[in-house]
């Protein structure tokens, strides 16, 4: 199971039986619209806040994922999920929804493939038949919280990355058809004394870089094993800080098999300056664009690496660095 | 492994090889000032922030309980952890210092019992040799956060709890002497209406119930089977709340055995209302006070079930009612 210091092998490998992903109005007019299961017309989904919109997204994310597997929620087992808000309210009020035993877990972005990496350990050793796991965030109550109410129409520089309204959802279990998961190597907490809230990606291309190198050493295989090694979210800067830095350290990535899902889910023309970012970017582009191309063959084993900047409104008025992580799980068919 | 939907057995008994408790002035007054490893002048620690004070109160007990177990912060594979403070400020900034790979772990005032229940399942299945788990609390950064700042000097019911200023730590192996983690039975998310902030034991009663019972009808077992069930943190409410709808649905437990974290922590005349709550209760009062009474032979098999109110102060204002969750974990020599 544990290979090296902190990479597992799932053997048994668990599979991705049926995913669901939703998104908001600005990712219906994006890069990927077809690889979302809902789309919604506004940001605030039928309800009275922002927070209960996400709440609602993430809820329809998982109930697609469910249906999709042929299963009633009172099948999942275990569910491991978060999202950006103070105190993963979305994510909460949501687990009381499904009524499932459930995780709360916090990474930032990188939540999707911690949330993956946990789920399939325990389907993989018997713990559990069917897990669900998930994340999701929300434009206007990420920025409220994090920055500036979007209605303030603060400006931002070239390096910040707009946070996708999005969630993405995936059941997990040991019987049944879909890609497998076959490893994970786990995170540590990077921190190159970077403090600029605005190149999160800048941030973050360390601690994704970390996590690659240490998957491949403990796993003892070269890049060339995956078709793709997708990072998210480090957008355009972060991914260009990430590739150089794989590259110094004698990695061998082509510029064709390492792509970000934070460059993925919009189209060049939108003004998201460095590109996307947000727990939902991940989980959305990772189960729903990337999953349905490795279903229609287009390739056949993926590297996500989830990457995610662990600061707070507070550390950083506290005038601390941003601690970033990132933890790298394999789906191969 | 799986026993029943939501329990799981760990056959191979992971020990708790060591546990490191800290905590604050006002618990230095305590009830229990004996069982923690190190106690504070002040609620500064030093730092100019109540949450790098957090940090660092946190930081102190994963270095003792890693100093106490003969090992040094390489050995340590996974932490798993999580405070009350938005976006998890200072575990995060805690895993930067321990350097370990990090799940961080949002559940309020269940993450102590959400990270050992995670921890003992990886080392139990092999997926590591030493893991780290604990959970913190400063009241002064908590209050700031939920209700008021403490120089405001605001006043409360008597049906409102105490956030407790205390981090426990425990480092979990399959290896080495210390008492065992036997079984977990993972919470799902109940909420029964309540909303009243200042009586979060009320709200949280029903999950432990709903836990507890899991847990004896999974294991097939009966209250008789422990020596204590220790639940954190219902206070004198809702532990008196638990104690009623347990008898009522049958589950003969006694007054004896029935015991609560937040009523254990402080005098009976220090002014906390009905009890103390908060993250690192149960994390420092499980790990320090109970744990030591076990080492020393005053019983043998405990329950602890870690109580979690799901609420932020968002959800307040937006007039949600309170989602509750508790994790159950049961230790025994």
């Amino acid at each position: 199971m544990l290979q090296g210091k902190r990479t597992w092998l799932f053997e048994n490998k668990p599979a991705i039986i049926s995913t669901g992903t939703t998104g908001g109005p600005f990712e219906a007019k994006g890069n990927i619209p077809d690889d979302f299961d809902i789309l919604y017309d506004d940001m605030w989904i039928g309800e009275d806040s922002y927070e209960k919109a996400e709440r609602v997204m993430f809820e329809d994310a998982c109930s697609t994922a469910i249906e999709k597997a042929g299963l009633t929620k009172e099948d999942i087992q275990f569910m491991f999920a978060g999202d950006l808000v103070n105190q993963l309210t979305p994510t909460s009020f949501a687990a009381r929804t499904l009524a499932a035993p459930y995780f709360g877990l916090f990474g930032a972005c990188s939540t999707s493939m911690e949330g993956l990496a946990l789920g399939a350990y325990i389907v993989n050793s018997g713990g559990s038949k069917y897990i669900l796991t998930g994340a999701s965030s929300h434009n206007s109550a990420t920025e409220k919280q994090f920055r500036y109410p979007t209605e303030y129409g603060a400006q931002k520089p070239p390096t910040a990355q707009w946070t996708a309204t999005a969630s993405g959802a995936a059941v997990v279990s040991d019987q049944g058809m879909g890609p497998k998961v076959t490893s994970a190597t786990i995170g540590k907490v990077i921190d190159m004394g970077l403090s600029d809230p605005y190149n999160m990606g800048g941030a973050m291309a360390p601690a994704a870089v970390d996590t690659i190198e240490a998957h491949f050493k403990e796993r003892n295989i070269d890049p060339s094993y995956y078709d793709l090694i997708i990072t998210g979210d480090l957008g355009k800067i972060g991914q260009h800080v990430a590739y150089d830095l794989l590259q110094d350290h004698g990695l061998h990535i082509t510029k064709e098999q390492f792509v970000d899902c934070g460059l993925q889910i919009y189209k060049s023309d939108q003004p998201v300056q460095a590109g996307a970012s947000g727990a939902g970017c991940s989980a959305a582009v990772a189960y729903g664009h990337f999953i349905n191309k490795m279903k229609q063959g287009d390739f056949s084993k993926m590297l996500v690496v989830a990457t995610g900047a662990l600061l707070s409104p507070l550390s950083y008025q506290q005038k601390e660095s941003i601690p970033c992580i990132a933890h790298a799980v394999s789906i191969e068919m």
